[in-house]
């Protein structure tokens, strides 16, 4: 099977209108040119060489590689060496990415509050950090399964999640081909790549849970670890007592990973080898720096299974095992739900915070309704920004396919942007120091009628351009002191800068003075006249 | 000009699948049927007869009247006969239709907490309320403007939105045959249908603000509310005192009722003949039953703007004309913003309900970022949500078209299911009595493979099967206990029921005792082997 440069749609290669990539001591940002003498807005880019026109991409070839591989001895993770003081270079790269200091990202890196998913074996990566003092990151979830896709479709995945904002990308692929999609994946990605290894893990025993071994696991983990894979999802909290604690739910375990190592632990009734294990798993990710991602198997699957004994059973677990994964340096965050209705959501953060000491959180949504198939990524990118706020460090996208098919290129797009919208009303909402910076730029830009300033600024330009031009396609209408919702006599815009225009004819070149000097001359006649509103 | 009912798509008129109209007392509400014995579930019904196969519609004639007329003389408002003790038809259809007691309505009525808005003018409408202790409703924005629109296409608006769930609509038009355009929607409306008379007044004057007077607008209400308009916009709020305070916001006053008014106070150096003649409009308010939406006209239009001066001065009048309105038994709503990011939210709820002395609240969203041109129902959608939770009565919607069109029907759809997302996440949020009845069959469906159950049970059941159909499109996969998703290996709801019916097999009937039956196998084991995890 090949998958070439020529099978990739080129448009999703092209950078952004009036937006060119910048490199700060090697750290590509996003520098979008504004009109009129407006400073250039520069923003956190995840798009990679994919949109520098100079960089020649050959997807055979795969990235340039921009990090060195380390010698697989010991310990290599970036959590070993921050606790050692040693700051390295994906943090001074994630430094420039994120505003902060270098000694800042190790110390958060040390306290197990952040995490760097940075295989040694993926030198094509462009470093990022998930925590809650940093941005708030967004998963993209992409992979063929047996009834869909091939190989190229999923690598134009991968390019299409990253150019829409995706921070990571998960690899869920469980149909044919299942190594080389991931070979494909890695090799051309900038962004730290994720995978449940159960399920290649099932493959290999045609899908019999049952027959599932530690030994078979244990290689498929080695397999995956070697191509590079940055984060491994791993369900080491579903325990035996927790089973029993599902049976009464509405729609039961809906995790795959999860139902999978259930009926694995009822069939041989016995803790999970992921369990038993949990240590023997914790010297292979040491030994290439893959990142846990501790896998919430027993989510809440609709809103009256939400914060349920099963649900928060696990949790405490997947506590117990962080700090197992803290002892071996290996760097964790924890996997969170699901469907949770609003008043619920932060009940969910508090606990994680304090159950697994910090250690990032990582949320699918969570969809705050069950009723909305065709728009979960609305019902879900709702809980997801509530929870962001609370802590939240990387929230999983849900498409608009969620439930009912898995996402084509255009449920992608949506999906990432619905997200984007939720992690950055996050870090608004947190007050992240420049978070706000974009928002006042685009404000200003819709204020002063520079139309292709606003579509710019915005998180999906070509959209905003698009939707403008189906009422006004005129270019005329691009440096319109108005627009199609109002008409030229109602636009308030228009009208404000006419008032503040007025107030300046009158000479004295503000509206505050104006309208003081007004307030003078009718306080004097209102006083005359005896003070009464209602006269 | 004509509009026919041939102009109209009839698919919008054709009833939801598996969906009949039932009428309790002549309440109407949707029941929807459910496969293998499952019990039918019925929601809330918007769309009026439009669905019901049985009614004939003529737009021409209008729909049938369900309410008598009532004498235009004295005062005819639902409050005033609520603070008497009497208990309308009005009231009595809303308790029917939301589930409580017709005293409970006439306590929330005459206490303030709630409205219905119903111009006596209006014998078409079906009764509804807005007020925090009741479902959480969505308004739909229509209304032609000077660039686009016909008098056809505003009815379709109107029928297409409440197809979807538009509680009540507001014809916002700008442009020729204003007149005429609302008449054809409110002979054709069961919804309370909004306007900003403001509007109309302005094209009165050839859109020149500052020749508007006391006198045309007083014309203009009174034309409205024979006309049968349901709630009226006022912008009474917006004191000169006020104006100053946005002169250095970064988008100004981005109300256009807001800003007309703004521009009128500076040009006569005077407060508005809004709010100095607010007890003469209270006048014409009480003898159709107009209920107020007094309108924040200095909401802010960014996050910058947010929870500024400028909006929490005409908050606290809008509190003060509350109570004069009050006084004159007229029934009140307040609007509220715009742009807000989450973590300053609250206080916007919290200060309405203290300044408004908890007449309902009506917002625009809010946004949560402005960097979303082209995505805003999804921003705003979590602000709505949020808002909805901590109180806010009605949401009106935003389309995917805000700042940079005028929304189509596609447009319109989109708003509304957004927005009925987010309503719903705030019923069941606040715990609503029943809300979460649907969630739990659309659950319940979900889990046992019922494919058409959960299309059906859906806020929008053709978008469902369409999504669906795309990677799965055979009849066989709608019972299939698998989906495109995670293929019949991965399912996990198919891993759950197989572990189910494994515990049966075993003879024990049930996943706790088949368990606990394990455990205790296993304690045994577990104890002789010397209890230790990791050995």
């Amino acid at each position: 099977m090949s998958a070439k440069l020529q099978d990739l749609d080129p448009t999703i290669m092209q950078p952004f209108p009036n937006s060119k990539k910048v490199y700060i001591n090697g750290v590509p940002k996003r520098e979008i040119s504004l009109s009129d003498n407006n400073p250039p807005v520069t923003v956190y880019d995840t798009s990679g060489p994919y949109t520098d026109p100079n960089v020649e991409i050959d997807l055979h070839k795969g990235l340039p590689h921009i990090r060195p591989r380390r010698a697989k001895s010991g310990n290599v993770t970036q959590l070993h060496y921050a606790r050692r003081g040693i700051i390295t270079e994906e943090m001074e790269f994630i430094a420039i990415r994120e505003d902060m200091t270098p000694e800042f990202v190790r110390d958060e890196i040390a306290r197990g509050r952040a995490i760097i998913p940075a295989n040694i074996n993926h030198p094509e990566l462009e470093p990022m950090i998930i925590g809650r003092n940093f941005l708030v990151k967004v998963n993209a979830n992409i992979g063929n399964s047996a009834t869909t896709s091939s190989i190229a479709e999923e690598v134009e995945k991968m390019v299409w999640s990253i150019r829409w904002g995706g921070d990571t990308v998960m690899d869920l692929s469980t149909g044919k081909n299942i190594h080389e999609t991931r070979e494909w994946i890695i090799r051309n990605s900038p962004v730290p790549i994720g995978t449940v290894p159960i399920y290649q893990a099932l493959e290999k025993v045609n899908g019999k849970a049952e027959e599932l071994t530690w030994e078979i696991f244990r290689e498929t983990l080695i397999e995956q670890a070697e191509q590079g894979v940055d984060y491994f999802t791993i369900h080491a909290g579903i325990r035996l007592a927790h089973i029993p604690l599902t049976a009464k739910r509405v729609t039961g375990i809906v995790s795959r990973g999860g139902s999978i190592m259930a009926k694995w632990c009822l069939s041989h009734h016995t803790e999970s080898f992921l369990y038993t294990h949990f240590e023997d798993i914790c010297e292979i990710m040491k030994a290439y720096d893959v990142s846990f991602s501790l896998g919430d198997g027993l989510r809440p699957g609709c809103i009256a299974d939400a914060n349920d004994a099963a649900q928060f059973a696990e949790l405490e677990t997947l506590g117990e095992l962080t700090k197992i994964a803290w002892k071996h340096d290996v760097q964790t965050m924890i996997e969170g739900p699901g469907h949770v209705p609003m008043h619920l959501i932060k009940e969910n953060m508090d606990k994680q915070l304090e159950l697994c000491d910090e250690a990032p959180f990582y949320t699918l949504g969570p969809l705050t309704t069950d009723i909305s198939p065709g728009y979960d990524h609305i019902s879900s990118g709702i809980g997801a920004a509530m929870i962001g706020w609370y802590g939240c460090a990387m929230l999983c996208y849900v498409t608009p396919k969620e439930h009912l098919g898995l996402p084509n290129k255009h449920d992608v797009r949506e999906g990432i942007i619905a997200y984007k919208i939720a992690a950055h009303a996050a870090d608004l909402a947190k007050g992240h120091p420049g978070a706000q910076i974009r928002d006042d730029a685009i404000s200003k830009a819709r204020f002063e009628f520079r139309w292709h300033d606003q579509f710019n600024l915005s998180l999906d330009p070509m959209r905003a351009i698009e939707f403008h031009d189906e009422t006004l396609p005129k270019d005329a209408a691009k440096t319109a002191h108005f627009c199609s919702m109002c008409g030229p006599h109602f636009c308030s815009m228009k009208i404000t800068q006419d008032v503040r225009e007025y107030a300046q004819k009158k000479g004295i070149g503000d509206v505050t003075i104006a309208v003081e000097e007004g307030m003078k001359e009718k306080a004097a006649e209102f006083k005359q006249q005896g003070s009464e509103i209602y006269q």
